[in-house]
């Protein structure tokens, strides 16, 4: 340091931060954190999300709320898929990125895996007996609940378009700011749901999905959690409660073949979160061959990744473990 | 320990924590505590609960909420138990290992028995005169109180499935959160109800119970307080809104002998809850042979122990001393 | 679940909980979070512990705090190793299983690494230009900023028998308590120092490393970061004020022969801590062959790791990250 | 001050401070803060404001919270200007004097100006797809998050009149008194909205919008975004829940010429405000002749700028650029 | 949107991020926040920062804490800059980048300006009249004032080596994280001093300039001030206490022409801090052609800006102004 001649050092003083953040990149050239470079998140996001993304930038996460969203009918036809022991360490063997419960099951299972396994703890939650048409989701726990046990997000239901959106967005808002202070990421479940919405094409079209979305990014997602969208029915382009742009867009749409019509959808959700990452869920059951085509579609589409739960949990230990490798190479390959 | 040879001190350095744990099991091979073991309680969970556990590791509580639940009518037929003073004596007596109160008796009574029964403050209540078809049960008193009292567990009454579950929810939520702070077990009283429960086979068939023992796992119950349930009427095998699984269960059940299906009953309630411990309530009095038949048929099943009123306060003080001891027995004998 | 037989059925319901446990056994056999299972972590210290911990169950941390503790004279010899972009870089390419960093490098630097490298905040720090006789470590961070960025633990230095203990331990209880509420592991720099220590044998004995050792054991430490002990001036046999059970062990530890010696003296150490894990510091510059000998005795000894500084980033990139690879390789074989 | 004679120096101390008050002027003789001058701003709020106020004491301030308030339909015609980043650049090429945007846009998008554009928090927003006939504006962030983010002031729609105003204005009262605290300037949206307003005239009369700015006025406004008036259908006139004075005022107003009356429209909103400065937006898409018409007769009735968002981004990039340089050319002539 | 073929669009949706990140670089080229890019300012603290920078990237701060600092004797030579009113007018016809003062001159005086000149709050002081052997300064206002006033950045003296560090650090991490909490810049006065230090070299040398330097960054400095460095006097060269290499480099030092150890110095200094803006002080009063000669040294260096009080007030008015552009040209200069 004693020897440095006048020419070189200015220069070296000037450009010494860039050098070191180019000699950064790891040596196989992957940047696992790709996905979350240009948008912002702040030292504590970056850490914890870290946790839930795989080398290859995208995720896999295990969600196991269906016992409080629906109720105990998921006994059937996995009895030993009920106990959360069972899920855990399904998550483990799986390498699974991260497991979704809410805080019973943390605090009471999940902490038996040691950290194995991240938790995302889902924040809120209704069940399926009252009536839905004027749905909100409450809380089940707190973000100071998912700092205390470590956890590497927060999930949170949002009900785009019901007519208590007035008491949800508030809440979202008040979960977002305490995700802000402690550094905690928050995954939006972002799901257009109420008689609104029912009035307007459905909580499972691409109008609402597509708002929907966009919605979780103003109200300040760290990653979206969205439904594939599917086709309308007809009476949807002469619905003059839905904006003349949407009537045209689904025509189109529906004029595509089926694999077109489904990445192009994808593509639409992924660009409406406007680069806030994007994790597809797979829904109800469905058979092996269309969730392939359903993850592929979304693949291509550029999601961050996938948070699949039936699918996945309500089949043979032997099974999962099988299906699982294949979505986890499926998104390994897309970051090459 | 300065005359260590190399050989066997580094394997001794490394299984210490072994043996430390070995010799730390009880002379008489009894562990009070095996219901508690395996799922992450705290040390104020555990340390509190050990004062409402016996030391076969079973429970028997004696609730007294029933003239809030209900209203002043309980002064019939025994007037004496009216007075908290009997039920608190009662219990001293009789040996329970809890008795389940509100705030005002706990501070007026209970104190009198100067710790020789531990108290399970019940935290809320509603009572019998406005409509029920929304239920929602609140804040008598709070954690602190508990706390302050030196309670053993606080109790909160849960109506799974009510309209009013958006909340009930976040005061369970906010409930648990305060007991985590201070290490308070929470007893929660896992109870279906509300029109939409009414619309799907009622409070009392297996569907309902077993969703709400579930829902109190997935809150972050310590223990949890369950009805048996009974046969749901025949028009339930053919509700669409019910979930197929639990009308094929219902049908299969109510095919089994009276003895066989109340045991697979309270086996259901016990699995559903994964684990954590299940007290069983009596419920309304019955006759004292059907009473037993229930609670043989829950010991059977694997609960924790049982939280048994009116069917044993509604009695004659002798009579309640004696079949308090029968309980005591087949408790004790299920943990041999 | 409907055709269960009453004989199986209950010993499987009270059995359910072991069995999952077993089935937790990862396939390799390893359990990395072997050191922290008999010691009742909470949950969140076993999920962000895990963050610190190599597959084979230890750990190797890269300590950057000595511009603090020291001064700027750190520069010397390699200049690039004073950019604390370098020391993250270096942490990330050498796999290190975290950095310990005070907050202005972890908010501006360690920040870029985006969650690649596990953070451990150090909550206090003293320069080296005041009197030393007295000495106390003061805040330079807190808690709850380890818990925004998102920290895998803080490191919290406790000065032993200094003169302003007074000031330290309550200093210390407070961090502890924060920890014990954010659920976050709390790693104790035990060192003895101050006049005090001077006057019994000084801050490198046995005697005053493995009372410092047990004092972190005693106030709450997640893990325990040590010196190796180093033999003490003869005039320590006749000092009166150390107590004789000490001079009687120093003697027969100056009488083995000196590998047979660091062993005895890491494993006391390892004892001291009385189950509480051990990562061994490096401490001062000393020669390859030296250092290596000493971490193999700490590694026979049972230790849980190292942390190592000066020794690792004063040497040329490549030199860094070769002798860091034989430092991890002694660790996992240790583990084997 | 040794030698400073009596006679002068009392008198020169006394003048001390209105001579540096004079001298302050600034060498053009412009007064950016004159709109600010007269009314007990506190030393916060001036400060902020300053920043989102041009040399000529106006303002230009691009809103884009329409992806809340309307849904995704606004990514046509032009899909670049549904994404934020697009957004924000046009803001800071266009040298807008602020941009109002939602908190996860702020976050992820606004950041990355690095405070090149003044930042307007709007702290309230609510979606189209639920009834609108009892609307309110609930929060998606806090002031605290404006301060936070280094905001320089905060935006908040009221909707003046609606049947949920017993929720609206005591969040708007808790909303300003947060601003006192931090020293936050509050642009109120003066919205006259719902089934009431409806019946009188209509959103978009004189009536209500001279009544919702007076409100914003008497709620603690800052600064005021109103909306020009326009006529009512004729039926106004003999609507009896109208006061007789706003039907002879709209009367004569409709008497005028669309140039007069354009202006007298605009007049009245500014004197309705009482000297608080009049932001006037400029709704939904118009042609350009009349958007500059209106946006003339709002200067000329001593507005102090315009909040204009889809009729700015809803065009090509230069097209966007070119109509910026007209308005504020507009706005800066008004000054001189 | 709905036109978009497949190759195309999904390498389009994965660079979106990437390209507006492009597009943002202002047309000049130049990017004023060049200094804070690469060290993860929060949003709060760029926003803020901003206000200070001018636009060729650099700084020029008038600071006026003297009359605290040394006492009223500053009242000579210029009474007028005697008067805060003065100084502010000063500063706004200046052209200044901020003014830093106490508390009651920013309430009473600064508020006139209406937010013309960022406020930098300075938050700590000491007078000259105790000892100040052992100098600690303390609060005279704190964060919150500074975020209700609407101030840029706060100015907190850390007395780096001095024997009440103990309180000092814990005093500047609480106004740190106060700062990270309200996302306010923390420019921390970097002063080597107290008995410890004057016994190793002094406070004007090198070795305790950088080390002052450095610990200001490892704190969480936004931006640093400190002082050009000196020649020690030639005892240093023995001075045990002081560590090799720092006898070694002043040495070398001391070797130079002026000219090249005053840019040597200067360079240490900015890099000790690692990136982290500098800011140089003109410390008393020098002649004008020292006072040019060592500002360029400083330039060259890489400095981000000056902060020069006496040097510049301590004038008539017309010369204030004239050295003023003096120093803001060669600034804007130093960036072309």
């Amino acid at each position: 340091m004693s020897t440095i001649t006048k020419e070189t050092s200015i220069s070296n003083t000037l450009n010494m931060a860039k050098k070191s953040i180019k000699s950064h990149k790891r040596p196989s050239g992957n940047d696992p954190m790709r996905f979350f470079r240009n948008h912002h998140y702040s030292p504590g996001e970056l850490a914890r999300l870290r946790q839930i993304v795989r080398d290859s930038g995208t995720s896999l996460i295990l969600p196991y709320d269906q016992f409080i969203e629906h109720d105990n009918r998921h006994v059937d036809p996995n009895p030993e898929a009920s106990n959360p022991d069972y899920i855990c360490n399904l998550a483990d063997a799986g390498g699974y990125n991260g497991v979704a419960i809410h805080y019973g099951l943390a605090k009471r299972y999940w902490t038996k895996l040691a950290g194995n396994v991240p938790l995302v703890l889902k924040l809120n939650g209704k069940t399926s007996f009252p009536d839905q048409s004027r749905p909100l989701s409450v809380h089940t726990s707190h973000v100071e609940d998912a700092v205390r046990m470590g956890a590497a997000a927060v999930g949170y239901t949002m009900y785009y378009g019901s007519p208590r959106q007035t008491e949800d967005l508030p809440q979202l808002a008040a979960v977002r700011k305490e995700c802000d202070k402690y550094g905690m990421p928050l995954i939006i479940w972002a799901y257009p749901r109420g008689e609104g919405v029912e009035g307007k094409g459905g909580k499972e079209c691409s109008y609402a999905i597509e708002s929907a979305t966009r919605m979780a990014t103003e109200m300040g997602a760290s990653v979206i959690k969205a439904n594939l969208p599917v086709a309308t029915s007809e009476d949807f382009f002469e619905n003059k409660s839905v904006p003349e742009y949407y009537r045209k867009v689904e025509k189109e749409l529906q004029g595509m073949d089926a694999k077109a019509q489904k990445w192009e959808r994808a593509k639409r959700v992924v660009e409406a979160a406007q680069g806030i990452p994007v994790l597809f869920s797979g829904g109800s059951q469905v058979g092996d061959s269309d969730l392939m085509d359903n993850a592929k579609a979304c693949v291509d589409a550029g999601c961050f990744g996938f948070i699949f739960g039936r699918n996945m949990w309500k089949r043979e230990w032997d099974k999962s473990l099988e299906i699982t490798k294949k979505f986890q190479k499926m998104l390994d390959d897309s970051a090459k």
